[in-house]
C-alpha cells in the first residue's frame, strides 16, 4: 500500500543521492523501500573495513569503507572522521548529484496524525525546490505551501524569496537531546507533530541535526563538512552542529535559505547517555564560546563562492577559537584540507559555485 | 460543556484586562462567555459616540467612546486614531493591569484538531508567563512546553530564556491577508492548525496582527502604540504592523521576548478588499522603506526604559522617515504625545519600567 503513495517517477530521481553512514547491516532500508528504492545510495561504512555490510536486495548503491576513503583521498583522508557518523560527509564529497539526503540507520518511516506513512524524502525535495524567506518572519509559516501565503504586512519586495540550500527534518519518538537532558528525562518522547516548515531567519543560528537532513550540494555542499570527531579526537556528537553553524553563517552571507520542520522520521532508539556524555562534555562548554563566535562572524564581500567563504571561516576559526583549545587549530587545518579534497574530486565545480553566488544579489 | 474546561479561578483574573475596539453590539461575547466572563473588559467604542453599544449581560466592563477619550486626554487625544481599530490602544493606556489581551469583535472561539474549543486567553497567558528564547533557534519549538525541551547543541547558558513581553496568536478560517492577496485569493481559508509556539528571533521583524494579541503591559505597554490611522490620515490597516515593528526593535534592545503561534481564534469574516486596498495602498509602498528602517534601527545604551526607547525611536522616525512622507513627521509627534499621555495616566510607572529593563542584563 505504501508503494501506491509513491509516484512512478519520483522527484529528482537522477539528481539526488541518499547518504547513509553505518556500522551495521542496513535492514532499516526495508521499511524505506517504497520511498528510496528508485534513488541511488551512497553508503559510508564506519569502523572495521573488513566487516561486510549487508544491503537489502534491489537497492542501487555504492559503498565506501575506510580503506576506500584512504585510497581515494590519500593524505587528505585525515579530514574525514573515523568511528563517528561524521564520516558521512565523505559521501557528500564523492556524490556527483545536485541534491543530497542523509539519514541515520536507526531512523524509520513516521506516520502523520492521519496515520499515513510520511514520505520524508519527498517533503525534503519540496522544501529544497521552493524558496526560503530569511529576511522577514511569516506568521502563517511557509508562504509557498498550498493554502498559505504571505500575511498582511509582509513586504512585497521580499515575496520572491531566495533559493533554499538546506532542509532540516525532525524526529518523532526519541528527540535529539544532549546527554544531560537524556539523563534527566530518560522517558521523554516527542509525540507532537507540528505541521509546519519554517525558514530560519537570517542572523539566527540553530542546532542542525544530521539524522534527517537534505541539502542542495551545488549551493552549499563544500560547507557541509562534519568536522573532526570520534577516533583520536577530544569530542563527538558535535559534527552536525559544527556543520550547521558554518552553513548558516555562509548561507546568510550568500543569501541562501535554511528551512526546518517537516518532514518527521521515526527515531527508534536513544543512544547511551553515559557514552554520549563522554563524547559531548567538552563540546558543552566549548560551545559557549563557539556560539558567540559564529553569531558575530562576518565574511568579506569578496567571498563569492562557498569555497572562499569556507576557507575564510577556517582562518577565523584558527585566529579566534585556537585559544579555546588546540583542537580548533587542528580543525581549522582540516577545514582547508576538506576544501582541497572537495575541489580535487569536484574539479568543475568552481563555475557552479560562482553561479550559486549570483543568488547573493537577491539579498537585502 | 465549554464552562467545564475553565478553571474556577482563571489565571491572572485580577491582573489582566481584555481590550475590545468596536462599532457594534458585542454579541460575539456570548461565545466567549465561558472564557472571558470572569475578566474585566475595556471596550473602546469607535465612530459615533451617541450610538449605544449593547454588551451582553453578566460581563464586567468599562466603555470609552470618543467623547470620553477627548475628555480624559484633552489635546493629547489627537494621538488616538478615530474611525479605525487603532483606537484600541487607548484601552492599553487606561488599563491599570499588568497584562492586556486584545481581540476583534469578529473573532470567535476556534476548535483544535480534536474538536475541543480553544481557550485562547489561557494559552496567551501561558505564553506570557513562560520565558522566550530569542537568541538561538530551538528546532522542537517552545522548549518550556510539556513534552519538549532544548535539543542537543542548544547552548546551556541560554536555556533560562528571557521574559516574554508579547504573545501573538493566529487565526483559523479567514487569514489576515492584505488587499492584493484578498483580491487574488478570495476563497483561501486557513485550515492548518500548527501546534506550536515560537519565539521570533532577535533581529527578525514580523507582521504583528492586532486581532488576537496579548502582552505584558508593564514590560512593553508604552510601545504598544497603534499610530495614526483612519479618519483624517492617509493610511489604515497598518496600525498593528507599526506597533509590531516598534515593539520588536524595543524588545530586542531590552532583551525581551516576542512569541507567535498558538492560540488560534476563528476569524469569521473577511473585510472588504476594495475598501482595504484604499486604506493600504500607501502603506504597501511605504513599508518597503519602513522595513529597512526598522531592520537597521539601533537604540543607544542609555535607553533603559520602554519610554526612553520609544522617544528615541520617534526621533529616528522623524529624522529618517520624514523624507518618505510628511505623514511620518506627524506620526513622530504623535508618538511623543502618546508617551506623554501614557505617563500622565500611569504616573507611577517609571519605576516598573526601569525594573523591566533589569532584564536587559540577561541578553547576549
Amino acid at each position: 500500500m505504501a508503494v501506491a503513495s509513491v509516484s512512478p517517477t519520483p522527484l529528482l530521481k537522477d539528481e539526488l543521492d541518499i547518504v547513509i553512514p553505518t556500522i551495521r547491516n542496513l535492514d532499516f532500508l526495508e521499511m524505506w523501500r517504497p520511498f528510496f528504492q528508485q534513488y541511488h545510495l551512497i553508503i559510508v561504512q564506519d569502523g572495521d573495513p573488513s566487516k561486510v555490510i549487508k544491503v537489502p536486495e534491489g537497492f542501487d548503491y555504492e559503498l565506501y569503507n575506510r580503506n576506500d576513503i584512504n585510497r581515494i583521498l590519500g593524505p587528505k583522508a585525515s579530514c574525514i572522521s573515523f568511528k563517528d557518523s561524521a564520516c558521512r560527509c565523505f559521501g557528500y564529497m564523492v556524490s556527483k548529484k545536485k541534491y543530497i539526503y542523509t539519514i541515520d540507520d536507526d531512523c524509520f518511516v513516521a506516520k502523520n496524525p492521519s496515520g499515513e506513512e510520511i514520505n520524508a524524502l519527498e517533503q525534503h525535495i519540496k522544501n529544497l525546490l521552493s524558496p526560503s524567506t530569511p529576511f522577514f518572519y511569516n506568521t502563517l509559516y511557509d508562504p509557498y505551501r498550498e493554502g498559505a501565503d504571505f500575511v498582511r504586512g509582509y513586504p512585497f519586495s521580499l515575496r520572491e524569496g531566495v533559493p533554499t540550500a538546506v532542509s532540516h527534518g525532525l524526529w518523532l519518538n526519541i528527540p535529539d537531546y544532549d546527554a544531560p537532558t537524556q539523563l534527566v528525562k530518560p522517558r521523554e518522547r516527542n509525540t507532537r507533530y507540528v505541521d509546519a516548515v519554517m525558514t530560519i531567519p537570517k542572523g539566527t543560528l540553530f542546532p542542525m541535526c544530521g539524522m534527517n537532513l537534505a541539502f542542495n550540494r551545488e549551493l552549499i555542499g563544500p560547507a557541509m563538512y562534519f568536522g573532526l570527531m570520534g577516533d583520536g579526537q577530544p569530542i563527538g556528537r558535535y559534527d552536525d552542529m559544527w556543520a550547521g553553524w558554518c552553513i548558516k553563517v555562509i548561507c546568510d552571507h550568500l543569501g541562501l535559505g535554511v528551512k526546518t520542520g517537516l518532514p518527521y522520521i521515526w527515531h527508534s532508539k536513544a543512544s547511551n547517555p553515559f557514552v554520549n556524555l563522554k563524547k559531548e562534555y567538552k563540546g558543552i562548554y566549548w560551545q559557549e564560546e563557539l556560539i558567540p563566535f559564529f553569531q558575530s562572524a562576518t565574511l568579506p564581500k569578496d567571498c563569492t563562492t562557498v569555497q572562499k567563504c569556507y576557507i575564510e571561516l577556517s582562518k577565523q576559526v584558527k585566529a579566534k577559537l585556537g585559544k579555546v583549545d588546540d583542537y580548533f587549530l587542528k580543525l581549522a587545518d582540516a577545514m582547508v584540507t576538506w576544501i582541497e579534497a572537495w575541489d580535487e574530486l569536484n574539479p568543475s565545480e568552481g563555475d557552479s559555485a560562482e553561479l550559486a553566488n549570483g543568488v547573493g544579489k537577491l539579498t537585502i
